[in-house]
């Protein structure tokens, strides 16, 4: 197994009340997460509202989340963008910082054929030359990419590592994984799951809340305690399920979440996106109480 | 959990030459996988070739596996229909005969909302008064049950026990487990992963042919054995996909693989099912050769 | 443009209170449809209630219809069955009773190749020996017929006549046509825009309860006279569009406005159906006095 | 019928060889177009390379369209982004150099609730406060606005004046319009079938090839004869045909047609977009000799 394995956050992109770019928190949550023991971090992805950020933004987190960890765990960072141009500058600068590996989404808003795709990744991790993620999440750019399409960015993209996988076909893990490539699961959820058919470890939002709660996964699992692992992810899904359940976009609960347990202002989702209403944030704020398996703090 | 879970075939349905039922050869393959250790059966299902039964077909099968199986495994026999009065009287008979428990699909061909699906379930329940199964098949049906639904269903039907579910929402195997449903995964690749989340245990096709690389699995999560029931899982799956990449449709391999492995003939699917041309009955055989896992035979 | 074409309603099938077949009944819908003037009849099709009819029923069908219509108009009768056998069965029977072609869904439940599908539709045909249609419902069947599979189809099948298209791909309609096709467009609301790319007419069940209003737009479209068939095709919709919004099944609410329209009984839906529940009812009653456009009976 | 109406091409945005806008090739087919007698331009969307543009040439094509129609047809701006902020200061920008009205695809990459899609909507049309077209165009953004979503943003936003409707519930058409908002189809093979139930006239990228072909469709459909607007769209939908069999992306063949009409370089595709093959360009310039029906130059 490669060194990219285990729990990997995708880490929130805290945001001043002005809407900016938050550097200071920023921190303060990548610490509070590597405290916790996790492996490294997929960085303004999802979570992180990747597409809302522009590209000085982008730059920016990712100076900082490499100053930050000091090779403490490893920051996968992702450069995807509407053209193949912004993206490929993107990976030339993540890689000149100091991040580890690269993450890109596939070409979305248009459709585009398998060929485009691979010569998109093509360019983009020849501007780099570091390990490459491919971000498999059809559910916002509109393609899946298959074992077979996967197959030609294999073939066409010598940097490729694997990919986070998030995407209805949970059975493709284990393919991807035969492969070769390293398949994050992109499900909080399914991070047992996935890792008894393959899976490396797990990427999702809801991991850089409550780190601890997967690590706990993955410890069990190194360990080979069926049982403790069963519990740990049921306790996981569990808290994931409570915090989901108090209404809200994902951005907005994953961002509060964090507010609440670190003790700071992680700010609101970048418009369209929406804030909690104060209803939803004070069930959150009961929902956090209510867990009380998580009141330890890790940090 | 109760008497219902662990490797339950989604047995198939031999006709002879003629394309008659079987009898005879449908016994030996139920005797085989009783021998293997599998702890019940999904009979007339969708490996079955259930709707292209008539009921009268349905009727024999349900009496021979009741008699063949004398109580040594659970049978759950399948009583969808078009219609829910036709449902209902194989639910009757089926229950009169002596088998463990239904199983049935929602209504198909029309799309039905959910107060008659709950209404179909009730009188067909209500026909037998024996545990219900949901076959949670959308693939076929063009209605995935969710949990919302579900939870509508075992408001409005008291003899529901559970489901098969063979839909892309893995993570819903978690919800209606803990709905108290005992729910069987429909994907022999994915029976340990969903044990993990709380499936209780795996109904497909291709565990009738090779009951006994499922049959590891079980034992190895049953003795809280990870590693073993990783192995487990992981030869069980590369059997699948070594015979399903031979070619012909689900219903051909499987019958020939059948035929293959025991030694009988068990006919082809029932039109429009084709048989399997002679180069894919050529490249199962070669297959099954290869599979030097499997040469031990069960029986 | 061949023989087939113009306004074919998708007949209901009336059933008595005990839920048989009511045929005489449905001779009295036959026969006001023809003094209002439509060209043909879709017989025990989607509307039909088709698949939850048994094979006697279906051959009763076809011996009334045909022998209600004498010659007058072209009946096209469904004989889609699970079962090639069962589906050539009825095709058989059709024929030699007189209807003036076939028409059939592609296999449904399992989802098949397209191999598989010319088979069962070149079995089929060749039972009859008269023109077939194929039924393009990919809502009941799971599988759409694109162009590419209707040319292997047409390339099989010496019969294929034509077919009734109700999926959303309206844009096929004139590749259809092109292909020498007989297209029906299967949806009321869009008979005059599929005919002015190519449609031969229109099918769809709301037809038969209120069959003047689409021979208006038939009628206007042969005299050229745009404006008149914008129209006709207005107030079509307008009454489809009252009636559909009553609530119940698109089973219930044809047979109901039939009965009120017709001043018959034409029963309820078969379950899983439900029949319209009082309220329903009443809410349909108002609806068709409120339009007094269709107030001057046809018949 | 409001002043937007009739056969508004999709432009395309010219580049220069160094994938720069090319403002002097642009200002020559829109020239082109308006002497063909088109009736609008609906800029930099889908087939302009909406989000593939930086802001600073949003803006610049936003000047430059407005300037070179000096009145003469209706200019509807895209000003579509990833955030609402983007959005609104492209909005504010557009207004101001005197674009006739806005369009604008809702938030797309993560999936938003209506909710949060009307507040995108009226933070952007307030930024501008002249007409908005909705972008309806769920193959890119993941989306459908169905007509209970639109009536919330018609509620929400005073702004709302109609939308391109590029989604495959055609029947929405007569919905949409029966709302009083300005419905445009957004496919050039439907423009005659959509006016037929209440589309005010056609958006879409092969448009701005062949303009006089969709302008033919216009004014029979003015002068009410239904035979003369069958047959132009029929001629219409064939060029269309033609062309696009030629292979590679859309983007590529529309720059590729247009350059080869009117005897300019429009360029390449942005990538990810790439040109045509030399094949492809060659089977493109032979298709074009073989429509003799366009070799009579409009400008």
């Amino acid at each position: 197994m490669s060194e990219f394995q285990g729990v990997v956050p995708a880490i929130a992109t805290p945001m001043t009340s002005d809407g900016v770019f938050n550097e200071a928190v920023f921190r303060q949550v990548v610490e509070f997460n590597i405290q916790a023991g996790v492996h490294g971090f997929w960085v303004a992805g999802g979570t992180g509202e990747s597409v809302l950020l522009d590209d000085a933004e982008n730059r920016q987190i990712a100076e900082a989340v490499a100053d930050q960890g000091q090779g403490r765990v490893k920051n996968i960072m992702h450069v995807g963008a509407p053209t193949t141009k912004r993206a490929a500058k993107l990976a030339e600068h993540a890689a000149k910082v100091g991040v580890d590996a690269l993450c890109c989404v596939p070409p979305f808003f248009y459709r585009r054929g398998i060929e485009d795709i691979v010569e998109h990744y093509r360019v983009v991790a020849a501007a780099a030359d570091i390990p490459l993620f491919v971000y498999n999440l059809p559910g916002a750019t509109g393609v899946e990419i298959t074992p077979d399409m996967m197959k030609k960015i294999q073939d066409g993209v010598p940097q490729l590592q694997g990919l986070k996988h998030s995407a209805p076909s949970f059975a493709n893990v284990r393919i991807f994984s035969k492969m070769g490539l390293d398949c994050f699961i992109g499900s909080n959820r399914l991070m047992l799951p996935a890792m008894t058919v393959g899976a490396c470890g797990c990427v999702d939002g809801p991991l850089n809340v409550f780190p601890e709660l997967w690590v706990a996964i993955w410890e069990a699992y190194q360990a080979d305690d069926l049982a403790a692992a069963v519990e740990a992810q049921d306790r996981a899904t569990s808290a994931f399920e409570v915090l989901s359940s108090c209404g809200g976009s994902f951005h907005a609960w994953v961002k509060a979440g964090l507010s609440e347990r670190l003790g700071v202002d992680c700010g609101d989702p970048r418009p369209p996106g929406q804030p909690l209403s104060e209803a939803q944030r004070g069930a959150l704020r009961e929902a956090l109480e209510t867990l009380d398996l998580v009141t330890t703090s890790v940090g």
